[in-house]
């Protein structure tokens, strides 16, 4: 497996196209996206489970009831959730870009994100689906960049794996950066794949890699309402298509799994007002469960994401958070360290402080991705967990998003 | 039942102090508390949740395991927790308070707050005692200063009711201002009373009250491993000792209740950073599990809080924070309105927007006390929660807090 350059067009077979059709006000920031597969593909989803739900993601769900679809449709700028016609809207959405498409609606997966609870006019999508078609190409960035909200780079990644002798490849696009505390689900997250993949295993992959990928981010611990990661695979790789568990299973997994995790460190990198990436690498638990809880309170905690904002080896706040993260932990028995590519420094054994350099805590604080290792030393379970610190930027963006 | 002056001084036979004794580096800060019953009193004491606990916190409940308690010694600057010789430090703050008051050592509540981690020097305790004890008075200012670390007030409050035909008082103080987030405990919290009540009674009464007290109150999703609130009762106002439920009973948990709710707005109020006291008040809820945690969900979302510094009325987020509250909530049903002293704004009817005038709005949004009003429609049940406002400033204190 290597990584490669495509994004969402790496796969054989798909098309992408993002423009700006005027639901944002800012004319240079494009705000409709399409992603397209020459062929009818494989399709599976998982969606946020927040009980307030986007209206484009009950249409999407009622669309993939099958097991297939042909393309994406994604606006930015509203995320058409808490609107009287959401639904109505959504659907609209769908009719228009099939016709465009020349396939059937209910082969259309439809996202939305941005503000919630403003009307989102079908006018300007409609007036612009036609320069949207006419755009589709093997170029992501046009697309990658339509998606985006807050976030200030785009998302990409994609790789290349042998799948039976045959060469595939999968790739994905997300959006951050704000309102980001996945539960069983994801932000938003579009992939493409050319391996030949039945609906059930491609399901079944999807959901079992997001609660080790996209359900171990935070940025700001709000769940959002516009939550979707999908995944579209075609079979233009031309191989057996893989209906059961066992090594091609294992090697697709594999493959969406590092896709998915570079997407996650891109998303906790640019999280809203970011200056790091802030890892949290836990060992040593006695239970999964408990590795996942202590990992995400940690990288979850304002202190903590504050501290790390002011490269301060306060590491009192993390001990902090592993006491309420609800685990069974016995405190006494954890280590912490900071880590990154300036170093690594203890800082806590067995529950209480060592003695360190602040000088050198510092260095490695300062750079822009830190891992804080934490060990409970009680099992043999691990988990990490990506989110970001906390900056004044974060504030800023937040204060006045709407206006 | 009317609100007086004095805090832990109002009631009869109660006198505190506070002075510089040198564990903060800032001379301007007070940093050693002493509050001391003239009659042994029944005490009671709630404590943090959080797995990780202040040795002060361990040596206070094996103090408590009578039900009585003489006195109070807190410092500041330091928190005592995750220290090897943490408990030792805590019983030698114990032993020099009663030798010098001459009590038993069994007979003080111990206290410590401020930076985790850090060896506690028992040095500056030691030489200021004698200061300290000199210093008791019945003006509360010195005690509720030296109590307090990023807090930028004071928090005090004492009212006097009548229990059986006597007069009685009770009061206290509290420091906030981050890390708050109690779970079934709260921020450090003294109460004094001169009612006379049973230990058990007065246990009771205070777990009770936390409930809707304290624990409806965060500034940041922190759990603090030194949550603590204490009470001392001495009997000294005469009224026959309340041992049972019933009406004195009744009025000395109406006198409970309104001192702590006011501590806790005081603290929100103040909360690191904040600008503003942000209510939620829910209403409609199916049962009191579903009122507490959405009441909770919206005053602890980072946007909702971000938004509110920002005076927008970004209702969207309400809703959002509602929707992953983890309540079992009929999203269609939800209405949510802006309350302040400037007037009241809908701006959510059955779950999805209705027009609103955005300067209204933003008038109502920039006051210092605002309420988001929940209504679920489902039900009969309500909450209320205290919080604050996101802001550059909680960034800028936490960032560098230890240096």
């Amino acid at each position: 497996m290597k990584y490669i350059e495509g994004g969402v067009c790496a796969a054989q077979g798909f098309t992408a196209s993002g423009i700006h059709c005027g639901i944002r006000k800012n004319r240079d920031k494009r705000d409709l996206a399409l992603i397209v597969s020459q062929k009818r593909a494989a399709a599976a989803a998982v969606y946020t489970q927040n009980l307030v739900k986007g209206a484009p993601l009950l249409v999407t769900k009622e669309n993939l009831a099958d097991g297939y679809a042909s393309a994406i449709i994604c606006n930015s700028g509203n995320a058409n959730t808490c609107n009287a016609n959401g639904v109505e809207i959504a659907r609209e959405m769908c009719a228009l870009t099939a016709a465009r498409l020349g396939v059937s609606a209910a082969d259309i997966i439809v996202a939305s994100t941005g503000v919630i609870g403003q009307h989102l006019d079908i006018s300007p999508i409609a007036a612009g689906m036609d320069a949207l078609a006419a755009g589709l190409s093997r170029n992501v960035v046009p697309a990658a960049e339509a998606i985006l909200t807050t976030d200030t780079k785009m998302k990409s990644v994609a790789v290349e794996f042998d799948l039976g002798g045959k060469t595939s490849r999968l790739g994905g696009i997300a959006k951050g950066s704000g309102m980001i505390h996945p539960n069983m689900a994801t932000m938003l997250v579009f992939l493409t794949t050319d391996a030949a993949i039945s609906p059930a295993m491609l399901q079944k992959a999807l959901s079992s890699d997001v609660k080790t990928s996209f359900n171990r981010v935070s940025v700001d611990g709000d769940t959002s309402t516009n939550d979707m990661c999908c995944i579209l695979a075609n079979g233009m790789a031309g191989n057996a298509e893989i209906a059961a568990e066992g090594a091609d299973y294992e090697a697709f997994c594999a493959a969406l799994n590092a896709v998915t995790t570079a997407l996650c460190r891109q998303i906790a990198r640019d999280g809203e007002g970011a200056t790091k990436l802030i890892e949290c690498s836990l060992t040593g638990a006695k239970t999964q469960a408990a590795a996942d809880s202590v990992s995400k309170a940690v990288i979850c905690s304002s202190l903590v994401k504050a501290a790390m904002f002011g490269a301060d080896a306060n590491w009192g706040r993390v001990l902090c958070a592993i006491g309420y993260s609800g685990a069974d932990v016995d405190v006494h028995k954890v280590d912490v360290a900071f880590r990154s590519a300036a170093g690594r420094v203890a800082v806590c054994k067995n529950g209480a402080g060592v003695p360190f350099s602040e000088a050198e805590a510092k260095k490695v604080l300062l750079e822009e991705e830190v891992t804080i290792e934490v060990d409970l030393n009680d099992g043999d379970c691990a988990s990490l967990a990506w989110g970001c610190d906390l900056t004044y930027d974060y504030v800023k963006i937040n204060g006045d998003y709407r206006t």
